[in-house]
């Protein structure tokens, strides 16, 4: 049943023909959109994304654009940040909430000229929450989903290629800061960013009918660093701790509970969607479960993904769910990642988890693994 | 690159098991779910459903619930229909727009007891549309997605099987209405409906840990029908015109162009978003475009599915989008499903479509086909 039928539904990206080219082998829906996630040889593209430079059609991020007299007033209120103190060619990672608290999405968050925000959006319609909420609101603003669409380069070796496609300026972004440009007169906005611990950008295409050329522009000049295509890649997303919105989350998580407690503001006089039940969060002595590391007894044949999130128990009750189990290729060992009980992190406990080929013990540990 | 990598983000459905050991070999998803598409012989279960009984697990149907007090306001407000009259255990089809008229979901609205609506769900995550506004408007109501997993049984001999299931009583439910009931001890709604012209009912599981079971009772009836597993069909719902919301109209279309318009209330005092836009849409004269079938000249070696729609044209200009295009088997000859320019249909123009094997001139007719 791996097998997708494809539908009208489902968007295709504008790195398609080149996706294709390249040898795509399977994919993921994001966001109701195709997302490129293996050309068939995992561990080459691990490889690559550890030690050289690789190419990503991440365009199932999405973006939210909040445009308009009242975007800032607007994008805070979607904010569960303070976002006063923001500047044009800034981004700041942020969690959306739910008015119960309850983590929606945890985007990029973007200032850009002319007064726009951008939601660079995980897997969930954004869109349709902050249209319809500014809408109630009467704010003025427009909230749309403008033509943008990322292209990720991401290795040690993606500061220099960019740097050659757009001048040594870039060597001085920082994380998360962009520019508004242009690449041989296709528009962009060039970000140092990116779903990897390995260093990078992502090129925000902004005309998506010249996605190929965009594509080929970066992988003619990546060629002397041995540039070859990738995706998000699991294994090395598992090491460095990133949380996968939606998968790493139950849906009553708050923020707190899927590791951004740091990005979070609960001491601030700006409004926005869930602070009340935040602070409350706070007040109580913080969130009732931990994003945590599991560290697993034993090698697994076939690890790779898990399709559900599987019980994490302590002396046969359980104590949270685990979300994802990998073999690490630089640990050597198997770990994964999980929601658990405060309690139990705090405990130091050994769990057990379900796995594809049975019942583990698994340790605990803080992310990220490395 | 038509094989999917599975993954938390993406559920499974509570009759996993059952429609894994029937065979499934095909998927979409949808709602964020797995949805079943084939189960290898799309002509057995075209003919099954033509002809016999098939069961289909439509669990990615999802239901948006609104409870409480002010249930009925809230559900009007989301509604581009005047629901006043409805009673308990009765269904509407019905249209969800934005501010702006435009169309977000067209589901079946049931009304339950206890001062609960169902919203059954399209693809498009009404959830979070629903929750933030009721919030926001500080309704007195709780939005929710239950635990409830449609399955359903369709074809000309599906009443004969949910007779001698829940007896003879069901043969009265009128199209949409249902009753709140049980099948040995498992609770389900039980609605005439399904998404062909086939006929039949849809059983609403309320207790996910019962679909395996409740799948293996219909099943152990069904065999003197000689059932077997299908998924919403993509021959017969061209036949039948019926709308696959979000692949057969464009993300900015209004009901009315989308062929909801005998379902839209313009002409009330109840108040709903997007009511406005959709007044000025039928002041202006009508949609712009209209929701049309297509007859297609000569036939396809291959026409299942159209990965996208592709542009209608006529004279070299394009005046709509071609969304599906299949071999009729009942018609023998190839027919699709388009949303053009109303002048050009009300012109009875021969247009040009794009087909996966080239270009093709097609006449357009009023939907259904059958």
């Amino acid at each position: 049943m791996n097998r997708i039928t494809l539908s009208p539904r489902i968007r295709m990206t504008p790195y398609h023909r080149s996706v294709v080219e390249a040898g795509v082998s399977d994919i993921s829906v994001y966001n109701k959109m195709v997302m490129p996630t293996s050309y068939g040889d995992l561990l080459a593209e691990y490889d690559r994304l550890l030690n050289g430079v690789a190419i990503w059609d991440v365009s199932v991020e999405r973006q939210v654009q909040i445009s308009g007299p009242d975007a800032h007033v607007c994008a805070q209120y979607f904010t569960a940040r303070d976002i006063t103190n923001m500047v044009e060619g800034q981004g700041k990672y942020v969690a959306m909430c739910d008015h119960a608290g309850r983590i929606l999405n945890d985007p990029v968050l973007m200032k850009l000229s002319g007064n726009r925000y951008w939601f660079s959006i995980g897997d969930n319609d954004m869109l349709l929450w902050c249209k319809g909420i500014a809408a109630e609101r009467g704010w003025d603003v427009d909230v749309t989903e403008p033509d943008v669409s990322p292209l990720a380069v991401q290795g040690p070796k993606a500061e220099d290629l960019i740097a050659e496609l757009f001048g040594e300026h870039v060597r001085d972004l920082k994380y998360f800061w962009f520019i508004e440009t242009e690449l041989q007169g296709i528009p962009v906005v060039l970000c140092r960013s990116g779903w990897s611990k390995q260093g990078g950008f992502e090129l925000f295409l902004q005309d998506g009918s010249r996605g190929n050329d965009l594509y080929s522009i970066v992988m003619a000049a990546g060629e002397k660093y041995d540039i070859g295509p990738g995706a998000p890649n699991h294994v090395e997303r598992v090491e460095s701790g990133l949380l996968s919105y939606g998968g790493d989350n139950t849906p009553d998580s708050n923020p707190l509970e899927a590791g951004m407690g740091r990005y979070v503001d609960t001491d601030t006089e700006v409004e926005y969607i869930g602070k009340a039940a935040l602070q409350a969060v706070v007040a109580n002595g913080g969130p009732e479960r931990v994003f945590v590391g599991v560290n697993v007894e034993g090698e697994l044949t076939e690890a790779w993904p898990l399709p559900a999130r599987t019980p994490v128990t302590l002396d046969g009750e359980q104590v949270g769910t685990l979300s994802a189990i990998v073999h690490s290729h630089r640990l050597g060992r198997t770990i994964g990642l999980a929601q658990i009980a405060r309690t139990v992190v705090e405990a130091d406990a050994t769990v057990e988890i379900e796995t594809p080929e049975g019942r583990r013990s698994a340790t605990l540990q803080k992310l990220p693994f490395l």
